[in-house]
């Protein structure tokens, strides 16, 4: 098997296709701005972004999940609203930024173009840790169109976990090595190449913003490597 | 609660949008023609509808699923084949009615330009006991672009168990109410109903061939009575 033989993408969605760090980013400094209080939002947002995967990453693995990744976002805001006293955030704003904002985020601007081109030679699905809802609605904000979204939110085994990916497979009916997992991470991709997926790693410099992504070398097991959508296209022999 | 809180539309699926007795009889009619056999093809489609449907409506109730809509459409051929004296059919044969077929379905003619008017008002997601690659491939056949593919093969239970429906409502964070249930089954439309949903029946008059519908009078209790896509969407106040 090789990247010949692949039938179907699988995108991590999170911060592979959006971009969180932004949208959280200014929601949170326009509410700043609303109360007259300043923080390192920089700071808090990739907080709140590394609290709710920390909430989400792995559940489902002893017992079902209690909750999804919109309850995560809520989890995590509201321990920082109290650890950086922000308390003047209202209960709507504070639904504002763990919701409205997370359902509304934008994609990063090479993607939306590629899509459509993808799709024309594999089944293209989100695959992701992230509610139905927030695919369904950045999808509508963004102008995507899925073949089909697999939410670990419906599977019940959150990633890392092996059942997940296996899930997936299953429900394409493919070879896990059919299949390439498409993100900017390498935890996903290792966990996904370890049930047999090919991978690709897509760099997503400012996933974190200034800060910069925690792990962003990409592992050398990884079938492919790509600075953007466009060239991971290239690379899978679709023209852009 | 009225027609006008709905935000998401749920179609169920395979009678509903894919005419699946043309083509299964067309399949069945050319591998007869291969091989100089005879016999009633409508009624033998009509058969394969019934014992695929038979064996995967409730299907979960007590324990997980051993299977999907794929593998039943197989067993029902399969059953068919020997009652009916078609064993010169090959396995290929066999795979090319029970799998490619399926995967192959054209949509009632009046769906593929309404869908995309209905997409602008509504969250429109497949809801269905078909198999996600069965609505997958369809989709892809016919120019489709769904929202989201909520198949029973994830959720574990399927129609007409109200679990099916509830897990859908959770995905979708809506009341069930806000979600329209459309389908040409009463059936369907009833459990439906009797979780909360609000109803559309389109009417769906050659879904069974010239045999018509086992059931094709609407109960009184559907929200909502259609002939057609175009119909059912200037009910709900979409401009066709």
């Amino acid at each position: 098997m090789s990247v010949a033989d692949v039938k179907a993408l699988t995108f991590d969605t999170g911060g592979t296709i959006l971009d969180w760090h932004a949208g959280v980013k200014a929601a949170l400094t326009a509410m700043g701005q609303k109360h007259g209080i300043e923080r390192d939002w920089t700071h808090i947002t990739n907080e709140f972004r590394r609290r709710s995967l920390g909430k989400i990453l792995n559940l489902g693995e002893t017992e079902p999940p209690a909750y999804n990744f919109d309850v995560s976002h809520r989890m995590a805001l509201d321990s920082l609203i109290e650890e950086h006293d922000l308390g003047a955030f209202t209960d709507e704003e504070r639904h504002t930024i763990a919701y409205v904002t997370p359902h509304n985020l934008k994609c990063w601007p090479d993607f939306p173009a590629t899509l459509p081109k993808l799709r024309e030679k594999y089944m293209c699905v989100s695959f992701t840790i992230l509610s139905f809802r927030i695919i369904m609605d950045t999808a509508k904000a963004n102008g995507l169109n899925w073949d089909a979204v697999f939410s670990c939110e419906a599977i019940g085994k959150y990633k890392v976990l092996p059942e997940a990916y296996k899930a997936v497979a299953k429900y394409l009916q493919l070879d896990p090595s059919e299949i390439c997992m498409v993100a900017c991470h390498n935890f996903d991709l290792d966990a996904a190449k370890a049930c047999g997926f090919t991978t690709a790693f897509v760099k997503r410099p400012d996933e974190w913003g200034p800060e910069g992504p925690p792990d962003p070398e990409p592992n050398p097991s990884h079938d492919i490597v790509a600075g953007t959508f466009p060239d991971m296209a290239r690379q899978l022999g679709v023209t852009i």
